[in-house]
Parts: structure tokens; sequence; C-alpha cells
């Protein structure tokens, strides 16, 4: 099969082997001599999917039993109104660092009051905002440790002394951090962690139980994690797929998959430093290892430098419409090789 | 392969063509050299899969551009919220049939009044309730087609002059129906119609905006109608699964699912009525075609016909903790043969 550099910004690349073990287990689950997808998700087979699912991500981010993870339906836009439903009884601080920053912040609204601590906004979210103190007094801080559509992250967090929720959906399992620092993470899986359908959500029980309010059955965390994500049918392929990616990056280790993340961003943000035909656009100290966003100084060679990239078999390039330009997503299991490849494509490219 | 004879309640059997199609797009999707789980669903070639799979329900469905057709997350358990939440500003009536009714009802009572028009509850929900009248002041009334777990079903649905809404699940495309006569329909897919992950909802635009509340964005039908389930990532896998057993259902036809499913459940029934060991657990004329539930007269042989049962290749033929006993669930997929074979176990098995 022709090799095709996959930079899309989500659902993304994910490890062959990954695809390997989800085309195997659709043929022949776990020696039931059935597929994954027909399947009772309440026989031993898949619980043990499921209950591994759940420890792998408590062993790679070395966290106690204090926390539950779990998984959900509906993505991380679920999780804006989960959050704020369960958690937000008075007053709720949010960083507005882009597009889904903004989601949440627009849905916590509707159940209490919300203070921007920070916001980008006025310069398209092109930069991640710093100089703001958290106070005690809110319900909780939310952020989002990186934007897919700005090409921003954040590289340090705040001091916080009231319960830490981050939506991680673009930068889950990319970097070492002290994951105990957050009192709730959640992340849509599909960029780092494996195929769309499931949401990771790790929570800190403690911080449940405090608002009065009616929370809807499926919406409750206790629900869940009441019925370790099994109160109704999980999302079993996406779990699966989850699980095998999480085994890969167990097996890499944190520390390692880091350091290659680093030498991908540098080799392409380098590119677009030396190149005078490409500008970055954000805030040099804010740029993501994730997604690096960057422009043609002149947009009138946008089709010919799209056209470069397809010949050399380039995908999902092209930037989000907020920001234009071009986007390269460099997810875990995209190679270093895909990122020269982009590169070689730079450099040779004439105006 | 061993054949394995499955009567899984669900997730449950689906086509084989339809694992093939899937393995097959998990190595090259769509001609793309990329895996059907590492590409955009914004791509043209997943917004051809998710057009398709909304077009074929239509089509299948006979009905017409008054229905919109959303695939959702969150499970037929997030309808029950759904529904009341969009729907029911003063007064609702249900009809309990089951645990899945139930909280059903128990979720609706949260958002208004809900009258209970009939119950099969006294009896362990062993038969469906008939005798009731829908009154023409509820905002609508809500029915579940096929009791998964008790082993009923609705051969004929009652007249109702509010909008009708049926959680059609465990039974869906099993059988031609008037689709019509329903303003909304829903259905997880791990049943008759694909991989878990992902639920079917067929709506008629008109019923909605009558509600006055605030409706969170995730949860508002016209959240999901505008964008055409494409407003976050949706369900990849289970959307692209659902749309390859739709093309097996609309090829097959669902007359001759209907006469199939018939004939399956003919043979079982016959010998649970034949077989002096064995009997019935539902009232006759509420039997559903999908999941025939029943016990052995002596429950001491449990075990020895469990094992029968494992001898012969049988799987997921224990009953639920509620009724107890057995439970044969024969969706589309299963064929004649492995009905014939859990007969033949039943013939040959002694006391």
């Amino acid at each position: 099969m022709k090799q095709i550099h996959n930079f899309s910004a989500g659902p993304a690349i994910l490890p062959k082997e990954v695809i390997d073990n989800c085309v195997s287990a659709l043929q022949n689950f776990s020696g039931t001599h059935l597929s994954l997808i027909e399947v009772s998700h309440r026989g031993k087979e898949f619980v043990a999917v499921m209950d591994e699912a759940q420890s792998l991500v408590k062993k790679i981010m070395n966290i106690g039993d204090d926390y539950e993870v779990l998984y959900l339906q509906g993505g991380a836009s679920t999780q804006f109104l989960m959050v704020a439903m369960n958690l937000l009884e008075n007053r709720a601080a949010y960083c507005n660092t882009g597009t889904w920053a903004s989601n949440a912040i627009k849905e916590a609204r509707h159940f209490g009051s919300v203070d921007v601590l920070g916001s980008s906004e006025e310069k398209n979210f092109n930069y991640i905002p710093k100089n703001y103190t958290i106070g005690n007094d809110y319900d909780y801080f939310h952020c989002t440790s990186n934007n897919t559509i700005f090409g921003t992250q954040m590289h340090t967090f705040p001091e916080c002394p009231v319960p830490l929720i981050c939506d991680m959906s673009s930068d889950i399992f990319s970097r070492k951090i002290n994951f105990s620092a957050f009192d709730l993470i959640y992340a849509g899986a599909q960029k780092n962690m494996g195929p769309a359908g499931t949401t990771l959500v790790v929570i800190k029980k403690n911080i449940l139980n405090k608002v009065n309010r009616y929370i809807p059955t499926m919406l409750d965390y206790n629900t869940h994690i009441k019925k370790g994500s099994m109160f109704n049918t999980p999302s079993v392929f996406a779990v699966f797929g989850c699980l095998q990616t999480l085994k890969w990056i167990d097996h890499q280790g944190l520390g390692n998959i880091e350091m290659y993340n680093s030498k991908k961003a540098d080799l392409l943000y380098s590119e677009i430093d030396r190149n005078e035909l490409f500008e970055g656009t954000t805030a040099i100290e804010d740029r993501s290892k994730m997604n690096a966003t960057f422009v043609l100084k002149d947009d009138k060679l946008n089709d010919s430098f799209m056209q470069a990239c397809n010949e050399a078999n380039i995908s999902g390039i092209k930037g989000h419409r907020s920001v234009g330009g071009f986007r390269a997503s460099m997810y875990n299991a995209l190679q270093l090789e895909s990122v020269q490849v982009l590169v070689d494509v730079m450099k040779n490219f004439k105006s």
C-alpha cells in the first residue's frame, strides 16, 4: 500500500500495530471465534478489555485509587456540559484559548457564574494567556491544554487552589506531566488515544456531590463510576482501540514519546522560521508540539503548495478555516520521516 | 474458524459481509490508503458514508424529507433524557413494558408529569398492555417496541392522536411496519443495526421547538439536525458499520427479513411448546420474534442444559437475571441453521 504522510488533525494517525490488532479482533476476538463487534459487552473477554483500559490509564498517569477512569460517549463537547452540571454550584473560572474553550464557557454559563480569567480572543487565540491568579473561591478552574485549531499549547499550568479541570483532547499522553495536579481530565479519544467514539474522563472522586441540582442519570459521573463505565453498552470498538493505543504508549514510555514529539516539532518549526516564504501564526513560546499552524506570506501560493504536498503523499495539511493556511498535526504515531517529507517539500517549494 | 451459533442479546450477531467490509475499511478506507479510524470525519470519503447512512434509513423506512436521520452518541439511555428534555412541556404518556421503559419513565418525570397508561410490571413484564386510550392532551406517547430482557414485542401499535415516540433498539429493521406513523424513533445500533457506539434517531422536525426550557447544546436535537450529525466528531467506525448493515438490509428487503425472522421464531417457539421439559415465560400472543425467553420447568437441570448448549457451540443463551432461565436472541443476521442447532439440543436433552 502507498505510504501516506497523515497530518490529519483528528481523527488522526494511529500506530500500525493498533490497527492490526483491531483488524484481528474484528475477525476473532480474544479466542471467542466471534467478532469484537458481535459479542456481549458483559462477557468476560470485553470486561477484561474495559478493566485493562482503565488500569493502564492509571499506570501511565501514575495516579492513585482516589481517581476513577471512565470511557463515556458524546465527545469532549458533552464534557463541557457534564463538568458544569456536576461541579458548578456558584462560580467557576475558565481560561479562553480558542474555539473549544469558548464552547465550554458558553455551556457553563447556563449553570452558574463564569469568570474568564484569561483570554487571547482579541488576537485570534494566537497565544496562551498567563498573567492571571486563580482565587480560592471558585468551584473549579477549567483550561484547555492544547488548541488544535489555533496551534497553541500550555507548556506550564497555573498554580491552582481549587479543583483543576483540563480538556486534554488533543495532547493527552504526548508528554510527561504531573497528572496528579489535576482533579478532572477529559479527552476525546480520536487524536492520541484511539478511534473516535469514546471519551476518556479521569476524575478525582472527592470533587463530586457538591452541587444541589438534579443531574440526569446519563450525565451524572456517579452513574458511570458506580458501573465501571458499563451502565449502558459502551462504545465497544473504540474502547478496544484505546486499549491497544494505551499498550503502545505504555511500551514506548511517555518520556520517549515526549522526546520524539519534540524532535518532530523542532524539525518543522525550524523550517517555518528559516524559510522566507512561510511564517508561523502563533506566539513562539506557546507553539503546540501537536499542531503546527503556518501560512504562506503570499497566500496566492496556497494552491501550488497544496499541490506539492499532494504529490508527496502528504494528507490532512489544510489549515482550519478560522486560521487559514496550513496545519501539520504531529500526533504520537506520526513518524519523524513524515515530517522530513513535509520539510523537504517546503525547502524545495519556489514562489 | 469454528462456527459459533451466536444468540447474544446485544451487541449481537452481524452479517459476515458487514464484518468483512469493516476489516477492509480498517486496512484501506475508500481508496485513501489510510485506515477508516485515522482519517478526518470532514473528509469527502467519510462525509459520503454519513450521507448514505442517513439516506438509506429514509429509503428503507419509506419516509419523506419531513424526517431527519441522526447518528448520535450515548445510547438509547441518553434518548430517555433527550426525548423528555426536548419534547415534554406539561404531560406525557408512557407504556411500561420493562426495564428500559421504566428507565425512560423515571427520567421523564424530572421534566414534567408522566401518566403510565399501561404497565405489565405486576406480572414481571411478561405481556404487552393493550387496553388503554391515549388522550389528545399529551405532549407525546412513548412506547418500547421490543423488550430484550423480558422477551415481549408489540405486534401492533395503538392509535395515537399525539406524537408517537418509540424505542426500537432491539427490533428495528426486523419487520415491515408503517414507520410514517411515528414521530420519533430511536435505537441503539448494537442489535440489528451495527456495532455499539452510535444511536439512530429518526425525528419528524415539526415536533421540535415546543418547550421553553434551556436545552444544553449537545442534548438539543436541533444542534445535530443543523450539522447533519457532524456538530462534533461522530462515532466514525460505528456509523460506517451501520451503513454496511443498512446496505445488507436494503439488499435483503424488509419483507424477506420479516419472513425469515418469523420462520426462526416459529421453529424455536414450537419446540418450547412441544417439549415437556421447557416452557416460555411470556404471554403467547406477545412473544418477541427477536428474543425468546424460556425456562426449564425443573431449574436443577439448568447447568446440564447450558453444558449441552456449550458443547454445540451455542453462545449467549443465558437468560437475563430478571427472568432467569434462557434467552435466545434471533436478530436479523442469525441463520435458521443456528436455531435448528438449538432446537436439536433441546430435543435431545434428557432430564
